[in-house]
C-alpha cells in the first residue's frame, strides 16, 4: 500500500508531539524508550507489537515487512510475521473487544441497512485463501527512489480469511440498485482534526462485479482479525491489492461512480515517473502474475556444494498460476520447478521447489511464473512514479555463493 | 494422547520438589506464584506459556485443550490455540535455538547415518495439512472415569507441517533393509534418573508402509516448530493419532518388531474396561471417521430465533470424508451440510455449514460424517478402558436454547 503524503505528516506530527511529552491520540502505548529507539533500530510499533521482531523488517510506525527468509514452506503466512501497513493510524483497540458489536452500513442496495457483525454471522459463511499484497511490494527495487516504504518481497503473505459472502448480504437486502458500477468500502479510522477527510480517508472503490467473490471477514488464519489487520471486520476482495481490502470497514456502498477520496482519485494510480496521480490512470486493483525465491536468500555463510532445494512462491490475481521455472544463472537457462503442498485455491500462492546440485561459485537464482492463459512473468519492472506492481523477475533474483 | 501412570508420577514428584523450593530439571520457568495457582485456576504451564489462555482449557501441567468455540472457520488451527500434550517433560528449550543443528539417527536402512536438520533440509521438501488428534480426544464423554485428561472435542486441530519426506531420506540411504516391518521413532526427552527408560520413553512403532506419506517436519503452520509441539524436528504421519507423531525425534529406525517400550506394548491399546494393555490389542494408529459441531456451542445467552449458521469440522485418517449431515433434534432427522473453504487434502479436516432457521425452544445439534467408502460416523462410543478413539455423534452433540 502507498504511503500518502498527508498520512506521513499525520504520523510525524504525532511522533513529535509524543516525543515532547504530549499525550497524542493514536499513539497510546508508545513508551519514551520505544520512541527514543525509533530513530535507530526501529522497534515494532504498538499497533503491531505482537509481531515476531526477529522475522520482520520495520520500515516505519505504519509499515512492517516479512523477511524473505521467514516465509517457510507451509503455504500460509503466520499472522505473527505477516506484513502490516496502515494508511491512517488504526482506531483504538477497544473496537476489537466485542467484535460482534461492530456495525456496518450497507448502501446502494434495495433495502439499505446497518448490520452488526453479530447479524452478519447469521447470514452466511465462506473461507478463502488469498495473497494479501501491498501495491508497492517491490518498490525497494526501483531506481528512482519512488516515495513510500521501500518494500522488497515481504509486503505480501498468503492468508486465510473467513466471513460472510458480500453477495449473501446483498441478497438479504434485496440486491444491488440499478446503475451501480462500483463497490465502495470505507474504513473506520478516525480522521485527525483539522485535516480535510477527503485527503486522508481510506475509502476504495472496485468494480461492483468483485462482490461475486468478496467477503466481509471477521477471522484471519483461524482467529478473530487483530486490529493491526483490520479487525473486527475487513472487506476481503480475493485477487486485489491490499489497499482495496479496507480495514475496520464501517460502510460498503454500491455506487455509480468511484469515490472522490484522494486514495482512489489520485492515489494508487499507475503513471509515468514524474507525473501526478489522476482518475484516468489505471487503479491498483487486480494483482499481476508474480513469483519469487524464498530459499536460499543469499548473504551470510556460503552455501555447501551438492544437493539443495530451491524454494519459492508463485501467485496471481488474474489467470491462475500454472507453472514456475527457476534459473540459477540469472535468467540464461531455466528449469521447471514442482509445486508442493495443498492447493489452497486460485487466489492463494503455491509453494514450489527445484532440487539442484550446487557447484562452487556464484549463482544468481530467480523464478518466473506462467499462468493458465499462457502469460509469463516479465523480466523487467514497468517504471512508474510510485513503484507499484513490480513483478519483474530480474530484480527479484537472489545472489548466493557456494563454497 | 494418554496420561501414562509413570509419567503422572514424574510430573507430580517434580511439582512437589519445585514447590518446596527445589530446582527441578524440566520445570524451569515455574514460578512459586504459578505453582500456587496451579491448584486452582490452572494457569498455562511454562512449556506452553505462549498459548492464548482465553481460548484453551488447561487440564494439567502437560495437557491443554482448544475450546470448542475457538476453532473458527478458516480451516487451520492457529498454533496459539492448538492442543498440546506431553507424555514426558519437554527437553530444555535450548534445543530449538539452533534447529539446524539437531541430529537424527536413521537406522534399519542400507547405510545407517546420523543427519542434522540442516542435512535433511537439503534432501527434499513436502508440506501436508492434517488433523493432529490425541488418541483420548473425547475421553471426557465416557462414563467410567477413564484415566487421563478429560478431553472433550478440543484435543484435535487441523495443522500444516512442512519437512522432508521420510522416503526421500530413506532413498538417499540406500533403502529399507529387508525384513523390516515397522517404522519406530524415538523422542528426545530426557529420562528422569531412577526410572526404567522402557517404562516412560516415548518410542512408537507404526507399520513401515506409513513412511510413504510421513515427513520429518521442522515447520508448523508456517513457522519453525515450537518446543511445545515437538521442535526442532517431529515425525509426522498423516492420518495417525497424535502419539505416533513423535516430538524432538532423535531416531527413526526400520525394525522387524514393534518397540518394547510401554507406550507401545501396553499403552495406547484398545481393550475392554478393566482389562490391562497388551501387545495383541489394537494399537492407536489410523484415526477413525469423526465430525463435531463448533458453532453454536450452547451455554451462555439463548440464541436468537431465525436465520443462523451451524458450523463444524469433519475428518478421517482412513477413507476421506465425503459428506456431512447435521441434526437439530438429537439425531431424529438429518439434513445435508455443505463444505466450504479450501480443500487441504485427505488428512485435513473440512469445515461444513448448514444454514438453519431456528425456532424458539431447545435443540440438540450434532453431526455425522460419511466417508468415500460409504462408512458413516457411528452414534455411540465403543466402551474401552482408556477412553480412546471416541467418534460417536451422540456424545458430541451440543444443547442450545433459542429464545
Amino acid at each position: 500500500m502507498e504511503q500518502m503524503k498527508p498520512e506521513v505528516d499525520v504520523f510525524r506530527r504525532r511522533l513529535l508531539a509524543a516525543g515532547a511529552g504530549g499525550a497524542a491520540a493514536g499513539l497510546a502505548g508508545w513508551s519514551p524508550a520505544s520512541l527514543a529507539q525509533a530513530a535507530g533500530a526501529k522497534p515494532l510499533p504498538p499497533f503491531a507489537a505482537f509481531k515476531d521482531a526477529s522475522r520482520v523488517i520495520v520500515h516505519s510506525a505504519s509499515g512492517i515487512e516479512t523477511r524473505r527468509d521467514a516465509f517457510g514452506t507451509s503455504g500460509i503466512t503466520d499472522t505473527d510475521i505477516l506484513f502490516a501497513r496502515n494508511n491512517l493510524a488504526a482506531p483504538g483497540d477497544s473496537i476489537t473487544a466485542n467484535p460482534d458489536a461492530w456495525e456496518l452500513e450497507i448502501d446502494g442496495v434495495s433495502n439499505p441497512r446497518k448490520l452488526s457483525v453479530g447479524d452478519l454471522k447469521r447470514m452466511g459463511i465462506a473461507s478463502v485463501s488469498m495473497v494479501l499484497q501491498c501495491s508497492g511490494n517491490g518498490r525497494g527495487f526501483f531506481g528512482h527512489k519512488a516515495s513510500g516504504s521501500q518494500w522488497k518481497v515481504g509486503a505480501a503473505g498468503n492468508t486465510l480469511w473467513s466471513g460472510v459472502p458480500v453477495k449473501a448480504v446483498v441478497a438479504e437486502l434485496g440486491g444491488v440498485r440499478e446503475g451501480m458500477r462500483y463497490m465502495t468500502s470505507t474504513g473506520g479510522e478516525t480522521i485527525p482534526p483539522g485535516i480535510d477527510p477527503k485527503k486522508v480517508m481510506v475509502e476504495r472503490s472496485v468494480p461492483w462485479t468483485a462482490m461475486e467473490e468478496a467477503i466481509l471477514a471477521w477471522e484471519l488464519n483461524g482467529k478473530p482479525i487483530p486490529l493491526a489487520h483490520g479487525g473486527p471486520l475487513r472487506v476481503i476482495i480475493p485477487g486485489y491489492y491490499g489497499v482495496n481490502n479496507v480495514k475496520y470497514v464501517k460502510r460498503v456502498a454500491f455506487t455509480p461512480e468511484q469515490t472522490m477520496a484522494n486514495i482512489q482519485a489520485s492515489g494508487y494510480r499507475v503513471r509515468p515517473v514524474g507525473v501526478k496521480g489522476a482518475p484516468a490512470q489505471p487503479s491498483m486493483w487486480e494483482m499481476n502474475l508474480k513469483s519469487f525465491i524464498t530459499d536460499p536468500v543469499g548473504g551470510g555463510q556460503p552455501l555447501r556444494a551438492g544437493l539443495a532445494q530451491v524454494h519459492g512462491v508463485a501467485f496471481s490475481g488474474g489467470s491462475p498460476v500454472n507453472a514456475v521455472e527457476v534459473s540459477l544463472d540469472g535468467g540464461k537457462t531455466w528449469q521447471a520447478a514442482r509445486f508442493f503442498g495443498p492447493n489452497l485455491g486460485r487466489y492463494a500462492w503455491r509453494n514450489f521447489v527445484l532440487p539442484v546440485r550446487f557447484a562452487p561459485g556464484a549463482h544468481v537464482i530467480t523464478s518466473r511464473a506462467i499462468a493458465d492463459d499462457g502469460e509469463m512473468q516479465p523480466e523487467l519492472r514497468i517504471e512508474n512514479e510510485r513503484g507499484y506492481a513490480h513483478n519483474g523477475w530480474r530484480d527479484h533474483a537472489v545472489k548466493v555463493t557456494v563454497a
